[in-house]
Order: C-alpha cells, then sequence, then structure tokens
C-alpha cells in the first residue's frame, strides 16, 4: 500500500539482502516489514511465515522459486521445495497469505520470530540487527498471536517490537512450538527469554488445498495487531484485498497523466512513482512512544536522501500527505528535541549531513502549504542549527556545530567537516528565509550572514582546469594539508589511500559523504550566482559544468549533484541542461528489474527522474522550478486542489531534444524557470522542441534569492 | 523482596504522592510498581487493581482505610467504602492479593490500566506521567492479561511497558471493560488506541468470601508475566507468599547483627536495612531494550544520592549484589554509550552533577570486588569525562565539558557549574586512582592534575568568618557578580531572588544543586589536607566545621555534606565528629513513621545512619572507612567470605560517647580510620567510651591519596 506498514514480501539468501528480496536466492520465507530502496546493513523483516510439507528444521526452511509474479499489491511464487504456491497481498496493516498445498499428510506453516534480516555477513556489522526478544502462543487451532523485538539495523536504532495477531481460515491438525531450534510438538506458548522462537501449525492437505492467512500487525501491541485485522479485511477473499490495493495505488498514481508512445517511457515513470511513494510509513495510531493527535510516520530513511527531489514530488501530487510528513517531524521534535534526519523502528539516527528536515519546512512554507505550525517548525529549526548533539551527532541534529557556529567552517577536528560546512550553510538559507517570512528579521539576517558559510572552505586551487574548491582546514584557519582520503576502485572492490584531492569521496569518518568535491563544491543552491564568481564567472561555471559531466564525475547514484545538471539555466544555457538531463536518464535509468543507478534511496532516483520527465526540476527550499528534459508529449498534473497544470510538448524526439520556444497559458515564456503558483493555478505549459539548441531561456535567468 | 521487580502497594489521594502511598488519603487501588524514597515527579503505579462492591466509576475508586498493617512483606487495611479486607504480598515479580469480601451480589476485581502516578497536579509538571496506550483482554473467568505503557516521570524516560498477567482463584460471575470511563458489560476486549481503559471481574460473594489474585508483572511481554506467576507462585496459600517474604528479608538483614538494649535503636537500624535494599531493582531477564548474560538493573535513582554511603554498605554487606550492579552499569554503558547516573523505566536520566558512577567502579576496585570488567569500566569513565553529552547533559555524561575540559572548570554559561566542578573533580580523581591501579600511568597523571579542579573556582573571600568559597566564574577567568540565586524562605514555601552568596542554595538551572556554597565548598574528598590548607589551615578549619554545625548549614537532608561530619577526623578531632554525628542523628532520625529527614533517596540517609551507628563511615571512591559515633554494644558484620568483623564498644552510654580509646584483633589502636581489609579479613574493633573527650585519634590522621 502507498506509505503502508505492512510490506509483505520474501526475504532471501542468507537474509542479508536490504528489502529482504534476491531475485534468484532461496526464500527462507516471507516477513511483514521491509524498507524500500535504501541502502546500509538492512532493517526488519519481522514475522517471517512459510508454508513447508514434510519434517522441516527453523531457520532452514529455505526453498527456490519458479512462475515468479510481481504486481502491484500481489506477489506469488511457486516454492520448489514444497511444491506450493504462495501469493500475497497487504493491506495497510495486514498481510494476506494464500498458499496453495499439494496432497501431503504433513503441510505446515510455520511462523518464526527469530528471522529477520542483517543478522548475518551483516555490510558492516555496526549496521546489524539482533534479537531482543519474542514471544509466541497458539491460541487456538486457527489464531497464533506474539511479537518479535529487535534492534539495530542501518540506523543504529534501539530496540522496535513487532507485535502480530494470525488469522486460519483452516483449523490446524497438529501444532508445535520451537526454541532456539529446539522443537516442542503440541507445545502452546513460548514466553520471551530472548532467545529464538517460533511455532508451526500443521494440516493434511488435499492436492491444491487452499490454506488462507490474515496477519495484523501492529507497533503498539496484540489487541492491536487483532484488531488491525478486523478493521482492515474482515472476509477471505483474497482477490479482494488486492483489488483493494490496486485501486488504492491508481488513485496515488492518478495526480499524473502522462502522454507517450512509448510504452517503456509510461512502465518507467509509474513504477518510479510507485517507488516513490512506499517511504517514509503511515504509523498514526501505532506510535509506541507518546500519545498525540498528530500523524505519526517512520522510516525516513533518510531525509538526506528524498529532500531534494522526493518531498518536492508529494508536495505537488500529494500536499496533505506531505503536510502530515512534516507534521510528525514536528511533533517527533517536540517530544524528542530534534526533528530526525533518518528514522526507523522509532528511532532516529543517522545524519549524514546537514539537519535537511529544516529544508522540507520551508519548501513547504514557500508553497503555501497549510496546516503545519510554522513557528514551532522554525523553532525545530534553530534548535538543529543551536543546540548542541554532542556525541549523539551522527543520531540527530547537527555535528561539530561548535566549530560551525564561532569559525563559519568545520575543521577536520570533525567528521563530515566538508559536505556538513556546505550543508549547513544552506540550512541555514533556508532557516533565514522562513524566519523572514515569519517576521523576525533579525533572525533572519543572522542566519542569511551564516548561509555564506561555504566560502569559508572554498579553497583557491585549480584541479582538472577548474578553480575553487571545498577543502578541509583547520580550526587554526590553515588549510589541511595532512588529510587523507579513499580512492575507490571497483574493480578490486576496495579503497586506494591517497592524499587528500578533489575527487576523493568518503564516508561517515571522512572529509565528505557519498560524493567529492567536484559535486559538493557546486553544491550552493541558495546562491548560485554567488557561487559562479567563485568559480571565476560564467565562462569558467560552464567549462566547469562541462567537465563535470563530459569526465563522468556527476554522479546520479547518490543525491549531492541532483541539481547540478539545472545549473546551466543559471547561465542561460538550458540547452546543456537538457543534454545532461536526457544523457542521465539514458545511461541510469530504464523500464527493467535493474532500471534504477544502483539502490532507489526511498524513491530519491525515481524522484530525480520523474520531475525531469516532466521537463523540469525543484530547487527544494525555493519556490523555483528549473526546465529541464521534457520526456511526454503530455503530462497532466490533478491537483489537490481541483486545477490541472498541463505540460504539453510538441515536436519531441530523439533528434529534437531542444527547447525552441515556450508558452504559458498561451503567452510567450523564455524564462528557464517558473514557481510554484504557476502549476497551483492550473493552466498550460507548451514546449516546441527542435534539434540543435536555440536562443530559448537564455535571458530572465533564475532568481537567487541571496540576492533579494 | 529485596531489589524485587514489584512493589505491590496502595496508590492514595490524587496520585501525586512520589511512592503511591499516603498515610491518610483514599487508596484508589493497590498497584504494583513504584519508587522507593524518592523525590521529584513520581514514576511508576502500574497495574492498578482495586476490590470494591456495588457500582462503581472507573477512576473514582477512592476509599478511606482502617485496621492498616505493614510488615516485611505484608500489608493489610480494610476498605471502608466496600467493608473489603485487603492483604497484600508479593514475590520478585508478583503481586499477590487476598480480598476478604462481605456478602454482596455485586463484588468485583477492578483492573485500571489508565491509572499511574503523578498525572495531576504534578510537583513539576516537567517531571509528569503520561499515558501511552493499554490492552487488555479477559481471557476467561480467571484469567485477565494486558499492558500499560507510560511515559515520563521524574526522569523524564522514555516510554516503558509494563505487561501483566492476572489469575484469580475464583470465576467470575460477569465482567466487562472499559475505555474512557464508558463501562461495556459483558466486554472482553480493549486493544490500544492511547486511551484509559481498564476491565472488571465480578461475582456474588458470601460473608467473609476470600477471593485471591495473582498478577504477575513483566518489562518483556505478557506471556513472561504469566510464566513470572507459574514459576514464582504456583499456588495459592498466602502464607506461604508471606513467609517466603520474610524469610528472604530476613536474609538480607542477617550480615549485620547488632547488639543493644534500645529496641527504637534496633527497630531503626534494621528499618533503615530494609530502606537500603529496595534500590535499584533487579531487572535481570526483563530487559526489552537488549539481549545479555550481564545482569540488569533499572531505578538507579540516583547514583548522586547513592554513590556517597548505600554503594559502600552494599559492597560490605553483598558484595554479589554490588558487582551485579555495577556490571550492570557496565553493560548499559555497552549498549548505549554511557552509564547512566540515574535511570528509570528503561531510560537513562536525570545527571544532577557528576558522573559518579565512576566513584562506585573505583570504589569496587580498590575493596577488591571481582567478577568486574575494570578495563571496560575505567573505559566507560573516560567516556564520561571526554565524550560530550551535548544538550542531553541533564540525562547522561558530563555536561559543560567544553568549559571544564579546557577551562579547568565550568563557567556560569553552564547550569550546575559549581558542583558539577566539585563533583567532575571527584570524579576524575576517581578516574585517576583505578588508572594508576589498572598500569595506565600517563592516564593516571592526567586526570590527577584534573583532580584539583576544584581550586579553579575556589574564590578569596570570607563569608561568616570563613575563608574560601567555591564560587561562580565566567569563562573569561573574572569571577561572575552578576549571578542571583535563591534564598528559600520555608514559611511562605517560596524563592526570594538575592544575589549570589554562600548559602545560597539551588536546584536544576542553577550554581549549585540542593545545595550551597558552603556544603560544597568542604566537598573535597580527595585532598582533605589541600582543602584545609584552602582554608587556612587547621585552626581555621576546625573553627569552619564548628560555624557549619552550629550555624545548622549541615543539611543531611540531602547528600552533599555527607561526609563533611568526618573531616574532624582530618584534623585530629574524631570527638568532634562524634558530637555531630550523634546530634545530627538525634535530631534527624528515629523509629517513627517520620523517623528519616525528608524522603530517603533510595537509601541513602538510612545507609548514612547504619553507618555512623555501627561507629564508621565510607569515603566512597577510597578504601577508608571514617572512625565516628558507635551506638550498639556490638555490631556483628557476618561477610560473604565466611568471615565476621565484629565492632564492640565498652561501657557505651548517652553521656559516654567520646572514644577514650581503642584496640583492633586485641592490638591499641590509636588511628581514627581503618582500611576494607580489616573489615575483610575479619577480626575485632574494640572501642571504649568515655564521657570527655581524649587524646584517641589524634595522630596518624586518614591519609589524603593525593598525597601519594
Amino acid at each position: 500500500m502507498p506509505f503502508g506498514m505492512v510490506k509483505l514480501g520474501p526475504d532471501c539468501g542468507e537474509l542479508t539482502e536490504n528489502a529482504g528480496y534476491s531475485p534468484d536466492k532461496e526464500i527462507q520465507g516471507f516477513s511483514h516489514t521491509h524498507v524500500s530502496g535504501t541502502g546500509g546493513g538492512p532493517k526488519y523483516g519481522n514475522v517471517l511465515i512459510m508454508p513447508v510439507t514434510g519434517q522441516f528444521e527453523p531457520g532452514k526452511l529455505g526453498s527456490l522459486r519458479s512462475d515468479e509474479q510481481a504486481t502491484v499489491g500481489y506477489y506469488s511464487a511457486v516454492l520448489n521445495k514444497y511444491a506450493v504456491k504462495a501469493e500475497l497481498s497487504a493491506t495497510k496493516s495486514v498481510g494476506f497469505h494464500q498458499y496453495i498445498f499439494p496432497k501431503s499428510n504433513k503441510s505446515s506453516i510455520v511462523i518464526d520470530l527469530g528471522s529477520f534480516l542483517g543478522k548475518i555477513d551483516c555490510k558492516d556489522c555496526m549496521e546489524g540487527q539482533r534479537l531482543v526478544g519474542s514471544e509466541i502462543e497458539i491460541v487456538s487451532d486457527t489464531v497464533i498471536e506474539g511479537y518479535t523485538r529487535v534492534r539495530g539495523g542501518w540506523n543504529q536504532g534501539k530496540a522496535y517490537t513487532v507485535y502480530f495477531s494470525a488469522v486460519l481460515n483452516t483449523p490446524a491438525t497438529s501444532f508445535g512450538t520451537w526454541k532456539e531450534g529446539k522443537i516442542k510438538p503440541g507445545n502452546k506458548v513460548e514466553f520471551d527469554t530472548g532467545e529464538k522462537s517460533g511455532a508451526y501449525l500443521s494440516f493434511n492437505t488435499k492436492d491444491n488445498q487452499v490454506i488462507k492467512l490474515k496477519v495484523g500487525i501492529s507497533f503498539l501491541g496484540i489487541l492491536k495487531a487483532r484488531e488491525n485485522v478486523r478493521a482492515e479485511v474482515p472476509g477471505w477473499d483474497f482477490r479482494t484485498v488486492h483489488q483493494n490495493a490496486v485501486d488504492l495505488w491508481n488513485k496515488n498514481l492518478a495526480p499524473i497523466e502522462v502522454q507517450t508512445s512509448s510504452e517503456d517511457l509510461k512502465k518507467m515513470f509509474y513504477t518510479a512513482m510507485y517507488h516513490a511513494m512506499l517511504m517514509p510509513v503511515d504509523r498514526t495510531g501505532e506510535n509506541p512512544l507518546w500519545v498525540s493527535p498528530e500523524p505519526y510516520y517512520d522510516d525516513y530513511y533518510a531525509i538526506w536522501d528524498t529532500f531534494r527531489a522526493t518531498s518536492p514530488l508529494l508536495t505537488i501530487i500529494h500536499p496533505a500527505r506531505q503536510r502530515d510528513i512534516i507534521r510528525s517531524l514536528i511533533n517527533i521534535y517536540d517530544h524528542e528535541g530534534y526533528m530526525p534526519d533518518a528514522r526507523s523502528g522509532n528511532s532516529s539516527g543517522r545524519t549524514q549531513g546537514g539537519s535537511n528536515s529544516d529544508v522540507l519546512i520551508t519548501d513547504a512554507y514557500v508553497k503555501g502549504l497549510k496546516g503545519i505550525d510554522y513557528e514551532k517548525g522554525l523553532q525545530s529549526m534553530l534548535d538543529n542549527a543551536e543546540k548542541n548533539p554532542g556525541s549523539f551527532a551522527r543520531s540527530i541534529g547537527r555535528g561539530g556545530i561548535e566549530d560551525y557556529n564561532t569559525l563559519g567552517y568545520i575543521s577536520t577536528n570533525y567528521e563530515r567537516s566538508g559536505n556538513r560546512t556546505v550543508e549547513y550553510a544552506y540550512n541555514d538559507y533556508c532557516i533565514s528565509d522562513l524566519a523572514r517570512r515569519l517576521g523576525k528579521d533579525s533572525i533572519s539576517n543572522k542566519y542569511l550572514k551564516r548561509s555564506g558559510n561555504w566560502k569559508n572552505l572554498w579553497k583557491p586551487i585549480t584541479n582538472h582546469g577548474s578553480y575553487g574548491f571545498i577543502m578541509p582546514r583547520k580550526a587554526d584557519g590553515s588549510w589541511d594539508e595532512t588529510l587523507y582520503g579513499c580512492h575507490w576502485i571497483a574493480s578490486e572492490n576496495r579503497c586506494e589511500t591517497l592524499p587528500f584531492s578533489p575527487l576523493l569521496s568518503g564516508t561517515w569518518p571522512d572529509f565528505f559523504y557519498e560524493a567529492n568535491s567536484w559535486e559538493y563544491s557546486l553544491y550552493v543552491p541558495q546562491d548560485v550566482p554567488g557561487l559562479i564568481k567563485a568559480c571565476g564567472g560564467n565562462k569558467a561555471f560552464e567549462n566547469r559544468l562541462d567537465t563535470f559531466f563530459v569526465n563522468g564525475y556527476f554522479d546520479i547514484g547518490n543525491e549531492p549533484s541532483f541539481i547540478t545538471p539545472c545549473l546551466y539555466n543559471y547561465i542561460g544555457r538550458p540547452d546543456l541542461t537538457a543534454e545532461r538531463v536526457r544523457t542521465a536518464i539514458q545511461k541510469n535509468f530504464n523500464a527493467s528489474i535493474a532500471g534504477l543507478p544502483g539502490n532507489d534511496d526511498s524513491g530519491a532516483m525515481s524522484s530525480w527522474v520523474i520531475f525531469h520527465s516532466m521537463g523540469f526540476f525543484p530547487n527544494a527550499g525555493q519556490d523555483l522550478y528549473l526546465i529541464s528534459a521534457p520526456a511526454f508529449e503530455k503530462v497532466t498534473l490533478n491537483l489537490e486542489n481541483g486545477k490541472h497544470f498541463i505540460v504539453q510538448t510538441h515536436k519531441l524526439s530523439v533528434k529534437n531534444k531542444y527547447i525552441v520556444s515556450a508558452r504559458l497559458n498561451g503567452k510567450s515564456f523564455d524564462q528557464n524557470w517558473f514557481r510554484h503558483a504557476d502549476i497551483l493555478q492550473g493552466g498550460t505549459l507548451e514546449f516546441t522542441m527542435g534539434d540543435k539548441p536555440s536562443n530559448w531561456g537564455k535571458t530572465n535567468l533564475p532568481p537567487s534569492p541571496r540576492e533579494k
């Protein structure tokens, strides 16, 4: 379901896949909680259920599959080892299982509470999950209830508890439990000892006998899980459950209609839309930490990934949802003292760079999103900026603010001081802008000044023909020449340690996170004219961007360069924006199972491609869309306010990739950008395409908010 | 039970009493979780059960009582409103209720999961508890199960969940549930909606009909609560449960036998022993946060209160217990990054002053406690000293270490900078001493130097004839003359705001916590000779102590001056130590219900009086006991190692309050202090008393570790 709590699916192989699924490894069972499109150590994979025949050994139920099908709201596969066909669907909080058994006097449904993802060979064992405990009770021959409690995972979170209540449509003929592998036939109860436990229900099945199972999930308690079944799935018809999921997805996809002759493009586009609406997860009414009438979302995973495109996308197509997501952030701030940058399992952490929830709030305000307490939002942003998270800086807040708030940059005494500095500068711009709009000029001025802090790490050096780079600096003001970094050798899957230079990337303990100075030095969305000037002017900037794209320094597999192709718009070269974007899409995105550049980062890459395919891209945190590379003949945005905003593209073809003229609501439109109000009030933006760069969009350049 | 998880007792009045009990207000019911002898906002009071007759309204069940009895492991009272006699006992994890009903066709047992302490008119609403949710199920006519989830309380803790499984010996004839006051007769299930809920079971009772109820509690899950009933209370005999509690208490009290003709003194002494063994709570096997073979204790509440006397007491009488308490601290450090100073409901917080868990670890080492990973213990102390807790400084770690670790004191930019500075200095001594003993000399030297940091706040001023006081200082090194503080006017129950001076006390946001400069300026247990020198030498120091006691600046109601009476020993005046201690006991302690100076702070005051009554007091963190004011003819310490250490006091009387001579194992013993080994190896310390101060104990003064 869109933003659904239950994400039912197969956990495969050694349970090291990030979201459980692998296309070819053995299926160990079907668990109810997953993330989507994330990296690092896995999370969730709770309440694993497997249909088996014959004798079985807990933890060793794996079967290869055949005839796999996966569509919206539906998954099925035949488990070869058991000759069982499994069909799965789900509601928001309930997994619906339909198992078609062969003839067997020992068919069983196994519920494994000791299973979860990332327990062995986790990529980085700091990010592994650990079992805390579980209980299970066979309440009757058709009801099994209990919980599983797990901690850790990518965000190194505290223990979370997943309660369940499972109801069968077929009474079991025998049953049993196990603890640490020891099977106890006839036993009904395993209380929590911190060890792995589970239960099974067995049946004499005829050939093709269908056994159905509704598994309610809750983060509060067993009776709530039971209630979730009652409320969401009253009947036993698999088709109804599946159809409801399809209907709800269609409703959620309906805000964007595209017209194209390419079925592949359409498939890619709506797959991307689907990806963009899986996380964060709506857990309103399932918060075990406090009671509040506010919405509660979990699995912000991470805002660092999604603030640039996914959140702005939701603001257009599902503004009420985006409002709730932000209200939830502010509610978490209210109870825990910080908004999360990342959060999972009801536990905030980890923060890769800035406090980018700041961007969401300003983005919402400038786009007129109602129903948010912006005064409290601003306070939460100010607390991000001023409240030292100390040794919890990998979990919440801004690490290194002792430096940042005194020196104006973060010295190499702190990790990730490079990207933190440039991101904090943009976050400070967002504070400044919101404060100004709320009439708080002295706060606004203070943070406007701080939004120029990226310059304090701007080192006057030349690299590959370009001038000026964000580089490491010591607390005493001198440039740090002693730093080393990682030069990734993909073919050998290892780092070569080299003296720090603009092409060296890094991770948690390094100067930059997930990108290098070529990428981060171009991340000044609050002051692109200032950036252009620092780079040596328009021509130098153009050359620099060309070098960036031609030499392959642009990495669409992570987010820091998401906006970079659009920077050409700021120098009046939207033709080059279009070229870079089209090349990047062609190289990295398609309609196949591997149609994304690496993982999707909770819908981040998908949102990037959605925007550009529509022909524009947001500068998140600002009331500004930059026109880029329309891919459809027609895009219709069906807005929540009842209006329609249409992007019509004439003469589009593979060769005709450049905009040669544009009209907005029938009038000539020469600027390469527009505002949110242009969308909200409805209307038509028309592009006429040609096979050569034109003079369109060369003047009336995008406004830079710092100049106001 | 000693250190027991279940502390079953009445919750009274408006549920604002710190541990539920009030001697005269209405009893609202009997709940299963309480703290003991603590202050601030209340905590716990979960799973409230009340026997009633006739119609009732949830939340308004209160009844006055008569015939109240409370002895070890037993409580009873008649609830006047219902003519029900309630008798209560408990095991470690199970509350045993025995209700004697009158003849009634509408007798009920009511289980209220929406009740907890501190919800209304909480003393400081920042410290109030809040309901998060609950579920309840009437499983059968004799079994009710569920949970209640609450957050907040004095330590402002995260949500904790108390699960229960209640078993009746008498089937109910009818039943029902309620939610937010709305009673639903015949309903069996209330799932969690975050609202107040409960259930009742009704009976036709004959006159004097006994109905019994076993309520298992767990912090893991319902089935564990059920298992706790099965494992701890297999039968239904109330007397057996009560007798087991009495037996276990006797076993726990047995390490100290006292001989005296005063029954009151004996009663006071063993009551104090009882008080000293209620907290922290042994929750091994009940930790919902992680799995570990290590012991798990909760309700360290707070170590700031108990490190000075309670912990050293346990080290003598229950060293295996004290070892486990410390192992639990280190295990918490291992999983959460900091040892708690205070912790409750599985949540660390709040830290009033130093990181005094440091003292426990060094105290254990110097007293030879085995089975503790001291290397990891030292690392946890170093992390306390170096890892900045940032904005979480009221919860864990050392607040203000940005200042302390650079300036050598905490400036008035930070709250509680006065007591934090002097306490950190002592904590640093403890780090230094443990590091030295573990062969880490460079660490030891660094922290030995820092242990002199109290001098950096030593201002050369004279107050009431005494010279030199810990006073507020700015970050620029100048004394802060702009600070104001609270002068408490008890008769008006309010603060008068005055310019800061040595007699002004404070609380969380102030310069000192729960004491004033007269008290904190004398808290230099690591370097009493240095303190004496700073005060102007022996005579000035003696005069200062005299002023301190004669003028009533000594406050035994809080802990900062716990050691101060013994400072006379350091200038060879144990006769004055004896006088001050005897006066303080006489004034503040007795065998009545109000026999303590205010609340007991988890057994802190009780431990203070226990030590002094035995005739000595520990300088916690050091291998040093200071001889003070023996109150018994004979004290026998029955040690875990099988040895016996006896303190025999000859010619003791009200007038004969001074030690005139002493012998250790038959040999003359002229020093006013001894070491832990003197206790451990067994033997006899004999005092002969007289009615005048003598020359005993004037030379061979207590060693000061800083001089080594």
